[in-house]
């Protein structure tokens, strides 16, 4: 599933937003119609949110300067944004076909993810029961995604996968997109609310983790979403390995260890109300929701990227993939 | 905080399906009435559903065989709805007052929840955080509760404690009644998603886990809200003590395992629709939506009961409490 498509000098975009009830594409025109795709998580993923705002760059008739600037403002912590404009902005500079280099920065993407696939499928097996948190699918990457991608390119290549799809609270995009990527792929998915890995992984259903992640640190110590380092305990806990699936632009070999990965906290209102028809607490009651969570280095079986498999994570293994 | 009374001859249920956004209290008048607020979770937490079906039991004019097992049929897994209607038959059989033995049931809750309360605060401290999972406090039985028991009477002593209580998908008890009740009883009490238990433990926020039983097999195993092994394996990999609250009715010693168990299945809609403005998956996505699981007894520091403390819960340690 293409969720960025670029047709005859067009660029059409899956409204992610409206995900599972309505797919509807989007055609943006002006730099308002770019920036607010990207404010409003219609366009939703580090990597899909960079290769989008780069064909913005080629695309738009404007000041290239001063579009990059709008743009980046869109979501200033997603690191991909502002790299894509200024590998744009540097292209422009340099003369540069400008839609061929927002083609380029596409199909990079394309290729790390199959390479990421590649590898991940290599450490699964035919039949085997996979448990998912959050989404790292093609609709938040290009092509087959990181976390997902064995999942897509197995079923191509003829593997039967059973996949358990965390529903990953609050914003549920384990619900509204993984299981709706891979029900659409014809991959055999059932969904279940997070508290429930346990039991699945306990009856024996579960033989692989796999999961994105948002930044790893030189020791292999992981942000993803929150959630995931509980999966990555219970794993430990029933002797099941985890995978995380990420390419090598998300190691910072600057941060030491997770301790350092600052986390983002999010409004209570993701938690008390969103979605729901009415409140689900007091108004007057207190909630925590911070959107990430570190998992320990220790915790995973192997860190899987698009120059090969890094396994058991630590700051020496961590070392051979730089 | 009564959710069960009985005044005047007539029984009123708080229906605990609207919390916290409406206090109705409901009064059942047929078989049908009760079953479907068994069923439909208006009245929810094991012992409260035995004493609602003890006064079922009293106050139907009915064939009280056929009452007892169409009311035990409402939910499978809570082993004290059969208990309950048990005695009430038993009652029956020698021709006893049966509002009188429904109230006896009542009295003795009460009684045994004041006792549990009470071992139960004796191992926490003044300035705990505590992690709770779904709900077991006043509303799921009668006065303090089990689970919250040590919370609600560690208050009126003066302990400060703060609680973290998971908003226990899919039905949101812990959002609903768990923060709802420490919120009006005055406790500090923050509400998180289930996933997020593992990053507050991670933090040091956590010096305890307290959770109740739906049911307790002769080793120790426990039967309780989908998601409590979960956080059970949490607790042991952080080196946090995971207390389980319950009554030693909820003990079946005709049980061997957790393995002998029956697990009650609900329905898909209750993850992809219930509550939700619309829905978070395709129509087509498979849910496997279990209402409980199982913890190993070998995870569990403590079973605290009416009768005593079970440390290290096994079948030898099991056996003493008999």
């Amino acid at each position: 599933m293409e969720n960025i498509r670029f047709e005859n000098g067009a660029l059409y975009l899956l409204d992610q937003s409206l995900l599972p009830n309505q797919e509807v594409y989007i055609a943006p025109q002006t730099k308002e119609d770019y920036f607010f795709a990207i404010k409003k998580l219609q366009v939703r993923g580090a990597p899909a949110i960079g290769i989008f705002a780069a064909y913005a760059m080629a695309l738009l008739d404007t000041d290239k300067y001063e579009l990059k600037k709008y743009l980046d403002s869109a979501r200033p912590t997603a690191v991909n944004l502002s790299w894509a404009t200024q590998r744009m902005l540097s292209a422009y500079n340099e003369g540069k076909d400008l839609i061929k280099e927002a083609q380029s920065i596409h199909n990079e993407d394309r290729e790390r993810c199959c390479k990421i696939s590649e590898y991940g499928l290599s450490v699964l097996n035919d039949g085997d029961g996979i448990l998912t948190h959050c989404n790292a699918g093609a609709l938040a990457t290009s092509s087959y995604g990181t976390g997902l991608g064995p999942l897509l390119l197995g079923k191509e290549k003829g593997y039967n996968f059973h996949v358990f799809s965390d529903e990953t609270r609050p914003l549920m995009q384990g619900a509204r997109i993984t299981a709706y990527e891979l029900e659409k792929a014809g991959i055999d998915v059932t969904l279940i609310c997070d508290n429930m890995a346990s039991t699945v992984m306990k009856q024996g259903k579960i033989n692989a983790v796999l999961v994105g992640a948002d930044r790893i640190a030189a020791n292999g110590d992981t942000a993803n979403k929150i959630g995931t380092s509980g999966v990555a305990v219970l794993a430990k806990h029933y002797g099941i390995p985890f995978y995380v699936l990420a390419p090598t632009s998300t190691i910072d070999f600057n941060i030491e260890t997770g301790k350092d990965i600052i986390i983002e906290e999010r409004e209570p209102s993701e938690i008390k109300e969103l979605n729901f028809r009415e409140p689900v607490a007091l108004p007057e009651t207190k909630c925590y929701n911070p959107a990430f969570d570190i998992t320990d280095g220790s915790l995973i079986t192997a860190i899987i990227t698009e120059k090969g498999i890094i396994k058991n994570p630590s700051k020496e293994n961590m070392e051979k993939i730089k």
